[in-house]
């Protein structure tokens, strides 16, 4: 088993850098913050022994020598960049967690016959720069680098000059490395697991998602001498898809979901009708029936909702993937640590994108899920114990002895 | 009759400061913009001969003198700033076409047993420091000038700090100056002149208003993992709010208006159900019963809206006033010079707030109103036509000359 206090120390230590204003964090990729957090976790695995490699996409990774110079590396982590008000877990737990495989190992002196990887890939969370999941996207050939450089963040900064700025891009080519399977921990960021009363949810699929970036065009103009019926109010387009997008994805629930995050109105004036609305939706499902269903019918009706209205409607769509099935020798290998550690489990699909599911589409791949409170994410009053995090971190080093072995 | 190529000179040269992004202006108030503008405006007045006083919410007043000391001034003026992509006419054309009257007399040699006061009244848009009308509100005691200074726009900068900062600080006690009578020359902004083919708008009434600053609460979540069931998405507050403002404002169309202008959306991340929406809502009739209607509907159906979909819903009045109706006597010598000159008109009620409405609560006040195309205001392709302004100037000079006794 690992240790749970030194992981709970080390989960602590990493919150202290860029911490958010009501104790979660704000360590957005490729901030100074994130420099900071990613030098922390260099020191830790130079001080475990580990060497490391960062790829052009700041992707870094760590390895444990195996006694195999011929065989592939078994990869375990996630990511510590965070949201603007983040948690301290989401993603961070895969990356000390895998650091707490390590330096478990270490403790007993395990050596396996596959290298051992922890990894920290760059912007998962996608909030500063579209999409989430960049670097693994590259990675596993979703992106190319240069569209990826390209993205820009809301200040027009560009993200190839961001991580140029911050001195993380490494010398390896991205994706140029080959795995032999791949586990990423993660906080489940959804009710179920506590709610049914489990340590463990062995993740089987993931949900597809598609994020549908829509423009409402009505016209600007005052809103105390507009006579009503000469209104373009693209307010009320955003209003409309608003409850419309709400329920597609109920009919679809529970397995579906649908919301718009992100809003921008223009020109943002109490005295003008806006004359544009930039909105994203986020539909999922773990079904790809269900995403063809709930975009089709979004296709058939949103248009006609703001033609009702006499504003305009261009959409298109920004992020999108489909549902992924994890590799089933290792969800087994998942599955099995649980059960014989001797931890609640239940199998479970991902809510969340990450970056395994795209890891899936070039290596065997699984995910191993924890219980968090209230299932609350991507809120800085994200909380888990420290036995929740203990577990998944001994299932994890379970599943990866089983698979790179002993 | 005035000079209307001049006229029109001063107001393209006007809009070389601060241009917008197309072929408007964003000239907002406490500007650099706004301080040059108002420069622009001083050197003209001192060529005119007048003397310029400047009180401690910068209003500016530039005085031709009259033949009587002991005769109240007759005031004309609006005001120079503009929404963030306003037009080249809002407010600007009162100011310069008051500057044209007084040309024009110069030209003539007239002389008035009243003194002239040319006004340039300071932040009438109310887009960087709410509210509207804020400095002749101030002038008139529905404010108080430390309130006023304590106004902060989106960036946090105090009113009081930017206005020092432009140096724009005059010596003059705020509403000490005492007026005979007050006209405002104004574009409509609104369609019905042009609809109707009328070149002047005798303006009888305002409309009143009430700005509702709302905050709707909700919890912000994954928009992934949190299953629909258990969100509380505050966007939807908004949507359902959006369109029950739409609806109330409809019952009493024509002689009501509402829309939401402004809204901010927290976190305002695509993969975070957002936890809190703020926006102002503006209603508007020059009817107060319709006032009272709408904001006591609003106030029984917003909060069960909310309720239903278990997100908050706070909301508080940041802006309002009652329908002004103007002066008798001021009305008529607005429709007598009117039908001297033989320019069509009508009588209207005036959609937009103007500094005028307020003036109006401490002396005889009346305005004037030219059509612009499309009802097109708070846009920057606001437009008039050189006739129109020149029309609605003569208006001015010759309401003025009446009242200021030639
Ligand atoms: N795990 C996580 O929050 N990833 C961000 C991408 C997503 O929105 O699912
Ligand atoms: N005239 C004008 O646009 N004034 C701004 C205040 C308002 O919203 O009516």
């Amino acid at each position: 088993k690992i240790n749970g206090d030194r992981l709970w120390d080390s989960l602590m230590e990493m919150a202290k850098i860029g911490p958010g204003i009501a104790g979660g964090n704000n360590r957005q990729t490729l901030t100074d913050e994130d420099a900071e957090g990613r030098a922390l976790f260099q020191q830790w695995c130079d001080a475990a022994g580990m060497s490391m490699g960062v790829d052009t996409m700041g992707n870094m990774f760590a390895t444990r020598a195996g006694t195999d110079p011929e065989a592939l590396p078994v990869y375990m982590g996630s990511h510590l960049d965070t949201q603007p008000t983040g948690g301290k877990y989401d993603g961070v737990l895969g990356v000390l967690g895998g650091l707490e495989v390590i330096r478990t190992m270490n403790d007993l002196g395990i050596k396996t016959k596959h290298p051992i990887v922890v990894t920290n890939w760059t912007n998962e969370e996608g909030t500063r720069f579209a999409p989430a999941m960049l670097a693994s996207g590259v990675f596993t050939g979703r992106h190319t680098q240069d569209w990826a450089y390209d993205r820009v963040d809301a200040e027009g900064k560009r993200f190839g000059d961001e991580i140029a700025r911050i001195g993380w891009i490494g010398d390896e080519e991205v994706g140029a490395r080959k795995m032999h399977a791949m586990f990423e921990l993660h906080i489940e960021q959804g009710p179920i697991l506590e709610a049914e009363g489990k340590d463990i949810g062995v993740v089987t699929h993931g949900q597809g998602l598609r994020w549908i970036e829509c423009t409402v065009t009505g016209k600007e103009s005052h809103t105390g001498s507009t006579p009503m019926p000469m209104r373009k109010n693209a307010g009320r387009g955003l209003a409309r898809i608003t409850e419309l997008v709400h329920e597609i994805a109920m009919k679809h629930q529970p397995n579906a979901v649908g919301a718009i995050g992100h809003v921008d109105v223009y020109p943002n004036s109490r005295n003008i009708i806006p004359g544009k609305v930039v909105f994203t939706i986020d539909f999922r499902s773990h079904l790809q029936e269900v995403i063809d269903a709930m975009l089709a019918e979004f296709a058939e009706k949103a248009p006609k909702l703001c033609e009702e209205i006499e504003v305009g409607l261009e959409w298109e769509i920004v992020g999108q993937f489909d549902p992924p099935a994890f590799d089933e020798n290792c969800v087994n290998a998942v599955r099995d640590a649980a059960e014989r550690l001797g931890y609640s489990h239940m199998d479970i699909v991902s809510g969340a994108g990450h970056d395994a599911c795209w890891v899936n589409d070039v290596a065997p791949t699984a995910m191993i899920m924890c219980p968090c409170v209230d299932g609350l994410s991507h809120n800085e009053a994200e909380e888990i114990s420290k036995d929740w995090a203990a577990a998944g971190t001994d299932v994890l080093l379970h599943a990866v002895l089983e698979t790179a072995q002993v």
